[in-house]
């Protein structure tokens, strides 16, 4: 369930587009206008605004809002203006190049490949091919090292799962004791593996890892680092984490964002963003499970401004 | 370009599904209608006409059609009926069915992976989770061997491919030098094979084989015959023979369903139907040059009837 509040009546495309516009004029921005608006607001209704913001004033909302505003503000309230699947291709496109530096950066494509629906991901496939005329899995092949590590991400990215509940437990067991064959071995690279991973449906893939767990008393996750720590190790537990439960995922993303010296606004930044109409109301309730404190508490704590205000505005916890 | 024609004033979905329904009416049916209206309207239309007479009749068109007819012409006919995307679904479905009595039927899944555009690809994966609750990718995996051909399989369903004409000429070249270590080393399951079979945009496909030509003196599909003629060789020919040219990989098509002893029908209507509205104009020219007769005569000549009618009818050559 989404956190993100839309009021009962909502003014038209062109009351929003015009009182953005207002909100632009003159000396400075009004800021807290930018976010009562756009911050209640969901994608549909987003994209109506961008589009008849361009028709009455020919100029692109998104462009209006990169020069009128700076700071983790406008990163923020830009990114959450973008269309979802684009905001994910641009989003794929800078977690490649910084890659590079650090393998950290994939699990930004593992979220949208293992916590996003089937329908979103071939969503953002098509804008990345849209936005930067090559594919996202030719990006992935020719960005990505060791191959190992590329196919795997290559897989994930061009699954198109059953979206619906249907468990088989045999292929549960069967496919679990595959899995800690692979472990045992330590041949995590296996095709089986990725055939696992990339094709089955979420609710079979969480019946595969509760199997898992019932038998060889380990949560997958866990037995996975006792292969090693590499690049490859680290990006395929982010992957199972993702499958397995999005919004413990989610809040460990958050929780790691704000714990420890400074904050990481670009990662606290997309998890909040981008799951707002999804499930950051459980994302919510995960955080509180697991770490006895409110996210929203947290949220305020490391924040502050306009960057707290919208972040709170898209937690559903201000007007 | 497609060979359909559609008049330049089309009657309403009502009116057609009227004239449909009537066409059933009584003792026998009305072929010459089924054929003079569905023969001439494009998927769209004949989507609108699906509905309207579900609407109108309460009663399912395919379903009707499927009641009504049968043999060759009734296959056709209902193949046509339905909507491209579940077509393809359903045929993909009998044909990993199928596969186990002859790889030959894998084929059908190549034409819908490799000749078809990247949307209408992941429009058949939507089609095929809804219709058998699963996905593409995992009935593949679980029906097809060797794993080698399973994985080749695997990832060029899974595509979606920039579709524009976008080449890389130093691309080309080293990929066709990959290609070609891959083939002398008798390694064509090589990981690098798959991506660059099941990443890269058509375009670049097609530059990358020249290459290969050029410099090492072979058509590549015929180099890979030369590794073996076993399920995995034959069907990574089919792979390449699609990508590279779908017009002629259909021309070929229908030459073998009409050569020798019988006609091989269900191959030859999958040819025309699923090309009709793509490339059947040209897939005809290629006819032309290859076997130096007409595609027109030789369906002519091999088939009789309302399935001639009909398939005649799809070639554009009768009103």
């Amino acid at each position: 369930m989404g956190s993100l509040t839309v009021p009962h009546i909502v003014p038209t495309p062109a009351e929003d587009a015009n009182a953005l516009k207002k909100a632009f004029h003159g000396w400075g921005t009004d800021e807290k206008t930018l976010i009562r608006i756009l911050g209640h607001r969901n994608a549909n209704q987003r994209r109506n605004i961008r589009h008849t913001y361009f028709q009455l004033y020919n100029e692109s909302l998104i462009d209006r809002l990169s020069s009128e505003l700076s700071g983790d503000f406008g990163k923020a309230i830009i990114l959450w203006a973008y269309d979802p699947c684009e905001r994910d291709a641009k989003l794929a496109r800078e977690a490649l190049e910084n890659s590079k530096k650090s393998v950290e950066h994939l699990k930004i494509i593992v979220e949208m490949s293992c916590a996003s629906s089937p329908d979103h991901l071939v969503g953002v496939r098509q804008a990345y091919t849209c936005l930067f005329h090559c594919s996202l899995e030719e990006d992935i092949a020719s960005n990505v090292s060791p191959s190992s590590l590329a196919k795997l991400l290559v897989a994930v990215v061009s699954s198109y799962r059953y979206d619906r509940d249907e468990v088989d437990s045999a292929i549960a067991n069967s496919e679990a004791t595959k899995l800690h064959e692979a472990i045992k071995t330590k041949q995590l690279d296996d095709d089986h593996v990725n055939w696992i991973l990339s094709t089955r449906n979420f609710y079979q893939l969480r019946e595969t890892f509760a199997c898992y767990k019932t038998t060889y008393g380990n949560l997958i996750a866990q037995d996975i680092l006792s292969c090693g720590n590499g690049k490859f190790e680290s990006v395929l537990k982010v992957i199972i984490c993702c499958l397995d439960s999005p919004e413990k995922h989610f809040a460990e993303v958050i929780r790691d964002s704000i714990v420890g010296f400074g904050t990481d606004e670009d990662s606290l930044t997309r998890a909040i963003v981008s799951r707002a109409e999804i499930d950051l109301m459980k994302v919510r309730e995960e955080y509180q499970n697991l770490y006895k404190t409110s996210l929203d508490d947290a949220v305020v704590g490391d924040t502050s401004g306009d960057y707290e205000d919208f972040l709170m505005t898209l937690l559903g916890a201000r007007n």
